[in-house]
């Protein structure tokens, strides 16, 4: 059977060219970068080259502006922790929303439960959107970060990054984006957005699991979240992962490249896939923005069944998709996403992500809309709630 | 020109059975190991497999000790910065020594100065060996954590690991140990050193840069450095590189496999390297212990010649050695482990070493042999301190 593979939002494949750039780092190329010897240049230049191409990526004014980490969670933790040690003033107040990330959410919690940081869970509209001007109400003489994320990884919203960014250079408030389901998807320009920092995750563009990037504007001061060496400039210790690294700015000029053909492609092909399921299956949403919204990301609430039920079924069929965010997998709890959105917890529960991507046919949706309907038949068929609501109907009429 | 790598403290390339365990993880096997589906199931089973593997090859109780981190420096951080953070008394002591690497040294001055934590930093002796009955007397009533290495990294003495895990549990303070010079070199029993953490890197034993672990004795209370997802059991957030992970976990194979052949082969070559060196050049001295010695290392100190002198013709001719540390690389000052070892500044300049590994053989040693004496005439030829000293000793004559 052939897998189809719908959860390009939890990760992807490394893509060929970028798997070929990294290689000859593994063996042949293996010094230390922070080696002075010839073996050492040669990654050191390497590891450079990588970076001035990632700086040119996100519209960075400079590449020392680019710190490489470890994944997008270390890049969140090294932009919320970083900027709050770095404030002299223990009493402070940091502003976010309620739908980001756990790597953003955590974190906030962890600073205000251990050291009594001030912190701000922003509403979002039914789409998933952050209101600017919540933003500049929350704003307070102890606010020391606004980190909003660019688009959301449950629902694909994109959030109005470049008014936030005003806002913030306005009250000169550091501003930071969790940009990791953004990067590859969309262009970026940190320059025109206002941000100070922007996270990126490599596995979410084709490159592997285990890079991140922090853009980190020049004159923005923060507290390295790992201390030793010299490396990053003395912002990041830690031998630099060089094979990744080069993988990262491969995957980056890959999408800058494929973007202008992908997204369109992407975006029809999940065109289809709505279209057909809100076609062919009865009481179904779409959770997003209809159009504010990356175009790889489709999150639908089947109501009268549990997302589970219907991950574990297409599983079976072959076909991979998520009920939220691969982090949280194994929750019981209803997406705090979807939550904030306001939509009601019995459709919350019966919500699945398809998230599209590179290798994405039209005849894997079309084999997605052939099966997923009798899927869902099922599923309610032996639905305590859909049996509710058909005695209910029938008590109507 | 055949270019000889000796500088395998610094980093090691990646063995061919590791790239090769690693490859199909990159575009085959690629779910997130968070998700539900059979895509995520797989790279579970490859991540929980090499779990496995490495808390076998370091003698660890259970799998569930082995959290994975992206590097030795990360593993050092979380270590002591996690442990500190855990700790409810603000006023707490922590009892490290004088010449840990970077990664420790920089955490315990960073928790000093920006959270008042008390480091007490122990000499050692003219080996470079750190006096368990000073570990004892530096336990106050605050001591709530000593971190001291296992094997150092620029001379390779080996410190009493066990005697020191003895005071510690007869005190009841947690104890930890960057193994990263250890781990792959000589066996280790995290059981039998009675450490409650220890930190290990791939690249130190063929594995790739930016790969690590913590091991984290079961009920060993510490908080996340980087919060987030519920990944590694909420110790350690971030999607797992399982690439990395499953190539560290075949590195520890092969170190276990090859490590009695290897380390008596190596052994022979340094030998050979250092009764080489100090008999066809004269004012050279060996720096470390003769025998509590990791076997690959020599650190050798010229007198009267710069270390970054010898490195650069080393370099010229094809061979790759290093200064020190190549994480301070690039830094004028006197290595802080020869300072604390007592060896005098203009000795400590001129020190290099030579750190040997899987692909070094006899010729390699050989073609160094003839090539470096040359290398330490033409140099002092042209110093100053050697012109003094001929001068001196035409005096005295």
């Amino acid at each position: 059977m052939k897998k189809i593979y719908l959860d390009y939002n939890a990760t992807t494949p490394v893509h060929p060219e970028v798997l070929d750039a990294m290689l000859p780092y593994f063996r042949d190329i293996y010094g230390n970068p922070s080696s002075v010897h010839s073996f050492g240049q040669k990654t050191r230049k390497a590891v450079e080259d990588a970076r001035e191409k990632i700086a040119k990526f996100l519209g960075a004014e400079n590449p020392s502006e680019i710190v490489f980490t470890s994944c997008g969670t270390e890049s969140n933790n090294f932009a919320i922790k970083g900027i709050t040690f770095a404030n002299k003033d223990k009493n402070c107040h940091i502003i976010t929303s309620a739908i980001e990330h756990h790597a953003v959410l955590e974190p906030c919690e962890y600073l205000s439960k251990k050291f009594g940081v001030d912190v701000t869970y922003l509403p979002v509209d039914k789409y998933g959107i952050v209101n600017p001007d919540d933003v500049k109400k929350s704003i307070t003489e102890k606010t020391i970060l606004i980190s909003i994320m660019y688009a959301n990884n449950e629902v694909g919203t994109i959030q109005p990054i470049e008014e936030i960014g005003k806002i913030a250079k306005e009250k000169n408030i550091i501003f930071h984006t969790d940009a990791v389901q953004t990067a590859g998807k969309i262009p970026i320009d940190v320059q025109k957005l206002g941000v100070d920092l922007l996270s990126i995750s490599g596995h979410k563009l084709y490159a592997p699991k285990g890079i991140g990037v922090l853009y980190i504007k020049k004159g923005t001061k923060l507290h390295p979240l790992l201390h030793g060496g010299s490396h990053e400039k003395n912002r990041r210790a830690g031998t630099e992962n060089v094979s990744y690294i080069v993988g990262l700015a491969k995957a980056c000029e890959i999408a800058e490249r494929d973007m202008d053909n992908e997204s369109k492609r992407i975006l029809a092909l999940r065109q289809k896939l709505e279209k057909g399921i809100l076609g062919k299956i009865e009481y179904t949403q779409i959770n997003g923005h209809p159009e504010k919204r990356i175009y790889n990301t489709a999150n639908i609430s089947f109501n009268y069944v549990e997302g589970e039920g219907i991950l574990m079924s297409l599983d079976m069929e072959g076909f991979a998709v998520s009920t939220g965010s691969a982090c949280t997998s194994g929750s019981l709890e209803p997406s705090h996403v979807l939550s904030a959105m306001g939509v009601p917890p019995e459709n919350a529960q019966g919500s699945v992500r398809f998230s599209l991507g590179h290798y994405t046919t039209e005849k894997d949706i079309d084999k997605l809309l052939k099966v997923l309907p009798k899927i869902i038949e099922r599923l309610r068929s032996m639905s305590p709630l859909w049996e509710d609501r058909i005695k209910a109907i029938k008590n109507v009429k």
